[in-house]
């Protein structure tokens, strides 16, 4: 690991090809780890609080306000910009119980114990002091209350058909991450860190899930999304500066997405970890 | 891939270390891909038939067998050894709806569209002609029938604490898999094996799910299993014969293996991939 500096961006960038996957998230597909404690602590509590850290366009935020509609969700992020996109997603949902903070998770500007439910999804995984951020969640985690985090691991990547350019673009994915001091192994070490942030093994609740893409809507979505990266994105920027590949092979890397997602036969699937933490 | 020769052996073996992890399998963590499709289509037809292939010690096969009480289930292995055990399972879980019998997953010992469903749980990855064994699956599946097969990526386990013996651990299990003809990336080879085997893609759904072992409990059954595998299971021996690794090798991951399971914030998920395929 990278030392420890709670730096606070997020390098894969807003890009509007990033967005299309990311904007993909729900509740149902990204936070299942979450979502039945959800229903059943708001079945108790119906006015409960939920703090969404590093919400980006807000869709898993406004799929997670179904499950309370009678709660309040705070969405936080680094970034204004994507704030206001997340807020006209909330809007066009019909999702009105939920406001917006710029916030850096490293000094939430919050009371101790102030929420219920503290979430972030593939969030702790660009951090470079992932123990940090979680203290700092707790902290502001009502007694009783739940932290959720979500994030995955780089080299779980399975993909058919096995083609070099997509294996090159994993490289270069984790080349990218690990330079901004981010890790490649989150999802594996998610009960570490919450164990390293204070909690005991007792309160933590650890569960995988994946993401699995094939059809060829499914395809066009994650392909499409990788593809984009790589042609004109942050990440393509951040692989040639840091020499991680040349122009001519980033170039391959796109047209091997574009012929992944072409492909009748091909699959593509990656695995993240999960944390339940009861305070 | 290794020539496909339609060899029918099952390298891992039936040591009791192996059947410890093999017995934890249940149709809850182990088939939930089939489950709902199980239940609706005996809801229609409450007295279907599904034939298990490659059934060993039986327990994800009882388990089905709850799904379908007034159904026929057909399990079948190459070991007759192991449908023994498999059938004094299911008398003890008073599963008394299935019937055992020694059969060659290449040439199943049953007429042309014999079963509704046909159910396979890591068994393709096994086989160095796995598109000869769905070939032989979907034979048996009636029309409107479905085949469901999992199986798993072996790179996607991620581990914590990252302890060099395990990931030798690792590599030499690729490596016996590999030199006995197996399919490392099976899991993510599922769809193009059904197309090949003549399965339309509009017939396939494609999804991944995993297996996470992080509670004391879960890691004696996963670390436990693995440990006996090197310690006195066929793994070691095959190990040694392929020159894979020394003995003193072999020892430190006996040893890494108790050691992970003693370590309190340690974590290990793996990936399988799943197809439903619909005749």
């Amino acid at each position: 690991m990278a030392q420890a500096t709670g730096r606070s961006t997020y390098l894969p960038g807003y890009h509007l090809s990033n967005l299309t996957h990311h904007e993909w998230r729900t509740a149902e597909n990204s936070a299942m780890h979450l979502v039945p404690t959800l229903e059943a602590m708001a079945g108790l509590n119906p006015g409960l609080t939920l703090l969404d850290v590093g919400a980006g366009s807000g869709t898993i935020t406004a799929s997670l306000a179904k499950y309370m509609p009678q709660g309040h969700i705070t969405a936080t992020d680094i970034s204004e910009e994507i704030l206001q996109r997340a807020a006209e997603y909330a809007r066009k949902a019909g999702a009105s119980n939920i406001s917006f903070e710029v916030a850096n998770v490293y000094k939430l500007p919050f009371p101790d114990s102030s929420f219920d439910v503290v979430h972030a999804s593939q969030v702790l995984a660009h951090l470079d002091a992932p123990v940090q951020a979680l203290k700092e969640m707790l902290r502001v985690t009502k007694p009783n209350g739940v932290v959720a985090s979500k994030d995955g691991v780089l080299h779980t990547w399975s993909v058919h058909p096995d083609l070099p350019a997509i294996a090159k673009f994993q490289e270069v994915l984790v080349g990218t991450m690990k330079a901004a001091g981010g890790q490649c192994n989150a999802g594996a070490e998610l009960v570490s860190w919450a164990m390293k942030a204070g909690a005991s093994r007792e309160q933590i609740t650890a569960t995988m899930s994946t993401w699995c893409y094939s059809t060829p809507e499914e395809r066009q979505i994650w392909g499409g999304a990788m593809g984009e990266r790589i042609k004109s994105g942050a990440m393509r920027k951040k692989a040639s500066e840091l020499g991680l590949a040349t122009e001519a092979e980033l170039d391959e890397m796109g047209k091997a997405w574009d012929e992944w997602v072409a492909t009748e036969d091909a699959c593509f699937g990656l695995m993240n970890g999960e944390i339940l933490v009861k305070k």
